[in-house]
């Protein structure tokens, strides 16, 4: 099966899912509902919803409950989002021009702000205490990893743990609570609960580790924006951490970043990257959590979201864009 | 009783609070603990928890319920000064270097956004719908005053009544919902929840209409800052709207402010501003709002936290700092 059939036998139920997102951070404030808007027609993949509904089938499947838990995850998802395209000084996402780039800093600012606050209000519509203390905590530990990341930019003595610790709170962590909490709202067993977790986090490790290869290995057409970008940013992800750390190409890599003015021999440093094996490395890590995944899938009663979820781990571990 | 009284009286449940604010915001990523414990310890009034507890008497006085509540409007508070000073381009606040100025404005987003995350978290311990309901409502309020603020900048031909929306979002609600809430959590009577909502929500009116004037009557070493720093900021307030808008002073403040280099001239503008009647005509608004409290307060049952809150709107209409 393909990821666009998988989208299709679900989007029905997704649609009803972006009418309550829509609904949901509607507001009088003319540059709120714009930017807001603005973000959410960015769209992207939904992957959270997905998460969310294909969980639910693993409980007592209550369409209305699910649509709220998914609608909040992608409202924090977007308010992160807006957040970070100021911290990257982002122009452009999905090929779209972000918030910060048509209106500025402090409207992005207040967007996430806003979101936030919309999230907050969506949650308390669901009246579970369980599912409140779980969403609070993963915001803190969202932001917790967003003020790393600052603290890690440019910083080529940090440790693959601190990688590994950044990309989680960055990008894993939402998903596994995704399909935690379509568990939980659906009432599902305790140990239904935890694998689903487990599927989510490791799934969610190996999409952000991959997304990192790509930045290395995507074409400008691909990407929407020229290789090494990341890196060009300050951001030092894995591949660039191998390479330095654990390759031949140490000493050269040293001495290409010496004064910091990486930006300006990006091609040579993406270069001296790709000649370690900083890529093979970094795909053979990602493909070492989806087996996790998909370990943690095996656990799982065998109705046909299992397989579907199993389907989406296989298109993470080798998809190319 | 003077103000100073009040505050004697309640040290120990207002130091109970900061403890309970401190142990909230306490995290192991080293800048948000720093910097959020910067903006706590730049301290201010502590008016919300003041309000909260004493309004929690006009029902069943739990102190342990109370707490949570008046720790979560702090936190909110905190959060919004944050924001707010990279918005002002503040440097200090209160005397204290801001997390904008010490550190920087990305920084101050992610402390503003942390203590979101961690008021959520607190309110997710009180397990009452109707407080997550209300609360929910104001950050969304707070925010959408926020971006209003920014789209006021300037902006010489906004009428009264946008102004008097702006200041109930960044002022007079949270007082508001400091004594409603106060009042929910200790279970009072619903006329008395209503009638100390109109009492917070008015005495937050005169308060920031009064903080208004001061940016103008006060001098350098009362206000921290020269006078007029809200106009060279582009903040247009009540006396300034009143100039432009209801005085003889009109052609001639239009004259001065016409190529928008207001700053240059901001002695010539405090000085035209203070020629028309806009600093009396701001006081006799913000009396009215305490008249109001103060009528709100007579419907109220006579105990003495009764007197207190009469006392605290009659320092609030006569303050000078």
């Amino acid at each position: 099966m393909k990821l666009e059939d998988i989208y299709f036998r679900m989007r029905r139920d997704i649609k009803e899912i972006e009418k309550e997102i829509s609904m949901t951070i509607a507001t009088d404030q003319k540059v709120l509902h714009q930017a807001s808007h603005q973000l959410f027609k960015a769209g992207g993949k939904r992957i959270r919803p997905v998460f969310v509904l294909l969980a639910g089938h693993f409980g007592n499947y209550q369409f209305d409950k699910l649509k709220k838990v998914a609608a909040a995850l992608e409202i924090i998802h977007m308010a992160t989002l807006v957040h970070d395209d100021v911290i990257d000084d982002a122009d452009k996402r999905r090929g779209k021009l972000t918030v910060k780039a048509q209106w500025d800093n402090k409207v992005a600012m207040y967007t996430g702000d806003y979101l936030l606050a919309k999230f907050l209000q969506l949650i308390t519509e669901l009246e579970n205490p369980e599912i409140h203390k779980i969403l609070s905590k993963i915001l803190v530990s969202i932001v917790e990893g967003e003020i790393d990341q600052i603290k890690d930019f440019n910083n080529w003595e940090q440790s693959l743990k601190q990688y590994l610790r950044r990309i989680k709170r960055k990008t894993a962590i939402l998903l596994a609570v995704s399909t935690q909490l379509g568990a939980i709202a659906s009432d599902a067993e305790t140990k239904v609960v935890r694998y689903l977790y487990q599927y989510g986090y490791n799934v969610g490790m190996a999409f952000q580790i991959i997304d990192d290869v790509l930045d290395y290995t995507g074409t400008t057409a691909q990407l929407g924006k020229p290789a090494g970008s990341d890196l060009s940013q300050g951001n030092i992800t894995l591949p660039a951490l191998y390479a330095v750390h654990c390759s031949d190409e140490r000493d050269q890599l040293l001495e290409l970043i010496k004064n910091d003015q990486i930006s300006e021999k990006i091609d040579q440093v993406v270069a001296c990257i790709k000649r370690s094996d900083g890529i093979e490395y970094s795909k053979r890590l990602a493909q070492r959590y989806i087996i996790k995944a998909q370990e943690a899938l095996e656990k799982l009663p065998n109705i046909k979201e299992k397989e579907t979820l199993f389907e989406i781990s296989e298109f993470i571990a080798k998809r190319t864009y």
